[in-house]
């Protein structure tokens, strides 16, 4: 097998986190192992292609509202330049706020900024083609 | 094209960062692109098959020394078991520190926890196959 990196998000309510991430991206669950008391442990969840975890906060693993910030930016890149749009403006109906509004950029993307609910930092954006402006 | 989706780390020494993820992971630096004073707001890296991106810290972006933590963990899966140890094993000669040992676990998974010099935390594991206990 190949390496592989993904994310393993922490978040303070998982099941919420899981139907915002549904909702707003379009995301599948495939997985979801919960504890005795219910707290989710481990969730496998794909957005397309692109697979990610997700574990509720516990004493080893604050989640971004409580530590104030994150220092890990989700950068999460879709089909097409429509999509940045649509994907943000989603997100943006099912409660994150916009950091960066989306907007075309000089390094070749068109792009936004956004926390989700849950306070994780997303950048959503798809490459500027020729004939895409 | 179809969708993706990459952690960006920031960090407080990018410089620093790039060499250290080359060192114990074996990271490639594909891209890197500074401002005029010198810091890296933007680099591309690749472990193996798996790419992710890194920046400085700055006034938007504070990196987890500095916020005291990460909510997002980064689930590094290496080819191999023994792959695994060696990890580590290159990671903490390098200045990163063991969180969780390296140990199989009843998820059918050998992995271990580590945290890196500039206060990111990754999971590095491979799955337990048949005959490999």
């Amino acid at each position: 097998m190949t390496t592989s990196l993904r994310p393993r998000l922490i978040v303070a309510d998982a099941q919420a986190a899981i139907e915002f991430y549904a909702s707003a991206f379009g995301a599948s669950e495939l997985v979801r192992f919960t504890d005795d008391a219910g707290a989710t442990v481990h969730a496998e969840l794909t957005i397309g292609d692109a697979g990610f975890y997700l574990k509720d906060a516990d004493s080893d693993d604050p989640d971004p509202l409580a530590l104030g910030g994150t220092p890990v930016l989700l950068s999460l890149r879709v089909p097409t330049i429509d999509a940045v749009d649509g994907t943000v403006g989603a997100a943006v109906r099912h409660g994150a706020t916009v950091i960066f509004p989306v907007a075309d950029r000089d390094y070749g993307e068109r792009d936004g900024r956004i926390a989700d609910p849950f306070g994780h930092v997303w950048l959503i954006g798809s490459p500027l083609g020729v004939g895409a402006q």
